[in-house]
């Protein structure tokens, strides 16, 4: 690519799986993808566009020429087209929809019009759907005659009522075990969920691990069939909100591994910046104690043990808490049993690392005294560590905030002033 | 439940689909699972036991009676069933298989016989295989003739040749698109992935999200078609190596909502005790600097600024690295740039956080060669957390250990370490 010799380029990507390529793409530093797209715009055919992360793909499709986007998108289904076009800068859009052909702009529009990350755009408007009445005979019929107007896979024949609501489905391999003559109403199962192109796709993703499901219909206002949900879409879903937990937990707002320099600063910075100003709110509290710490410098020398294992036992909790409440484990009739766990849990951390701590403070420092006040500064934050990671999320929760985002930070600020301040001001009282 | 009222508890959980079933069991704690499993095993039905969380179902089987279990698992895919008697203790596992069925119990033994958390555990002996020569028609009267003998849910026909070697796949969805005489031959893709049984359910995991498979052949030591993985059980997967690395970095060996007070302390403590030591390693970083300490408090005030603000940062170099790890997007190709890209960014955002900081000590301590000592520390512990968060998962990965277990223990040492030796070594030497 340095070389920007593009038949190269072209016959290197040639035989790849789109996958494949996506992922070569993706091993590229920023400037070495927009320059491949210059060179040889042929290598980023639809399913390979589609196959990007989502950063990725935002960042190229506004570097690729609309005729060719229009071009590269024509084969796919309805709802990776849409994951190509949402992406687009509005001017891109408008000039991509106006080349496309009319049905297809219809279907990505109506795409379009529901809100980022509900089901709506992740769903693909092919699907196969037949009335109660028609045998398996006539469903297999219906669908050999259909041939290219089918979605490229599918698991499920839905079955609707005459209103086209979804009232049941078969799967495609259930289908093919009953003789022809047999009727689908016979052999249907009630859907375990009739999705609503507005929900959010952290809850839909939920559905389908809980009931193992593989598609699902979604409905329009009046409840009729308007689209399908499949499970390959579901698991990217999965991967993203994974990954946004894991980052928003370590206070990133966003990665990949195209990112340069600057814009992982940017990605970090914030979250940096409020922890600086949590830990001059902890410094301050250190303040208040300078006269004690002259006098006595072992207090300084062992104040940051005490925040530490705080800081700890607080992450441990919080990470508990994090997964759980993704995973629905965590909820409003075991959360007070779980709080109680959690500071308990806290608690007695605490007591064991008092006595293991207050044994090495004891002997390092001569001081039986400093040792009963590290022990006892321990138990305390502990304590309040667990509490904070579980009490901290669920808050935000409540607040309809995402309980990863930020939470570290505000729990690590409780261990660190708690911390400082039952060890300080113990050490005052009883040392001075 | 706390009234051993049988009946009722019969009652409440008689029309609940087995995963919402499986929820409500996992919301009681430890102990009134095993009460519940006393008085109304007829509760735990085989599909129910499969639905449970892996921890939870390990817990409950062993309460059961050997002959219901044996009896509840009869109707399950022999992937299930695996699932179902792995977490059996020796005897237990014996009693079990000593009652079901022959044929159940030959291939119960052959998944047992493969580790654990490996695809031949994994897999379903049930699969729809079909000879090349074989036409659509001759298949679906295959399918509609074996009926009970099929997987209770399929999508795929692997095409085998004499050697019944996998050597494609036809989608179900594809076969009813095509007339009843075309060759499977002619219709049938190349499979993406072929499994050896010994394969790590990580590795497969990551196959399945990568070329969005719906399902894949599993294939014995002579590389003759055994098993089948299916979707579903690989979003189970997913979600559990997800929330292994999320627990791992926050230092919890492992975690479910039933968790007792005294579970928890055990699987936390552990990382607590190795934290301590390096706390208490990082203490003696301080001691060493006491005189500084004694003469200037504010070095105490200010240090746990510079170690929270490095802890900090290579918690985000860290988990940016493990999730880039596990999505196989930092490869070695790219790692020499992604660990630049890490350092300098530490070291830029220590730049920007050095003349906040320098700001405000210099005015809160009215001393301004107290500002550039500790701006200086800033940027090198904050280029030190950068290094340390991608190197560490780095290593632990190529020394064959799991990038997220303790590398967040191992992060945080180096940036307390660096950061309290080099702004107190800087202090002591500038400023006295």
């Amino acid at each position: 690519i340095d070389d920007r010799d593009a038949a190269r380029v072209r016959e290197l990507f040639e035989d790849l799986h789109p996958a494949d390529a996506a992922d070569a793409v993706e091993q590229l530093v920023y400037d070495q993808q927009v320059e491949l797209a210059e060179i040889a715009p042929e290598v980023f055919g639809g399913e390979m566009l589609a196959e990007l992360q989502e950063d990725t793909r935002a960042d190229i499709v506004n570097e690729l020429d609309p005729s060719h986007l229009a071009e590269a998108i024509q084969d796919l289904d309805s709802d990776d087209m849409t994951l190509v076009v949402e992406d687009l800068s509005p001017e891109m859009r408008e000039q991509v929809l106006a080349e496309v052909p009319a049905a297809d702009r219809t279907r990505l529009e109506s795409s379009l019009s529901f809100e980022e990350d509900t089901a709506g755009r992740l769903m693909q408007r092919e699907f196969v759907a037949a009335p109660t009445f028609w045998s398996v005979g006539n469903t297999i019929d219906h669908m050999r005659k259909a041939g290219e107007d089918l979605p490229d896979l599918f698991f499920e024949v839905f079955v609707v009522d005459e209103g086209f609501k979804p009232i049941g489905s078969v799967p495609v391999s259930k289908l093919m075990r009953f003789p022809r003559d047999t009727k689908l109403a016979d052999i249907m199962e009630t859907p375990h969920a009739i999705i609503r192109p507005d929900r959010d796709q952290e809850e839909v993703a939920y559905l389908f691990e809980k009931y193992h499901l593989i598609s699902a219909p979604v409905v329009d206002d009046d409840g009729r069939l308007s689209g399908m949900l499949t499970i390959d879409d579901i698991v990217d879903v999965i991967q993203e909100e994974n990954k946004e937990d894991m980052l928003a937990l370590a206070g990133v707002n966003e990665a990949s591994s195209a990112d340069t320099v600057w814009s992982s600063v940017k990605a970090r910075a914030p979250w940096l910046l409020v922890n600086l100003g949590t830990a001059v709110l902890a410094s301050g509290v250190i303040a208040l104690f300078e006269g004690a710490i002259a006098q006595l410098v072992a207090l300084a020398v062992l104040m940051p043990i005490v925040a530490s294992m705080g800081g700890n036992a607080g992450t441990q909790s919080l990470a508990v808490a994090v997964r759980a409440i993704a995973s629905r484990d965590l909820t409003v009739s075991n959360a007070a049993r779980v709080i109680w766990r959690e500071f308990a849990a806290g608690a007695l951390n605490g007591v064991i690392f008092a006595v293991v701590m207050g044994a090495v403070a004891g002997l390092w420092f001569q001081n039986v005294t400093l040792a009963w006040v590290i022990g006892l500064a321990m138990i305390i934050n502990l304590a309040c560590a667990g509490l904070a990671g579980i009490l901290i999320p669920l808050g935000l929760k409540r607040a309809g905030a995402d309980p990863a985002v930020a939470s570290s930070v505000f729990v690590t600020t409780v261990t660190d002033v708690v911390g400082f301040f039952v060890f300080l001001g113990l050490g005052a009282m009883v040392l001075l």
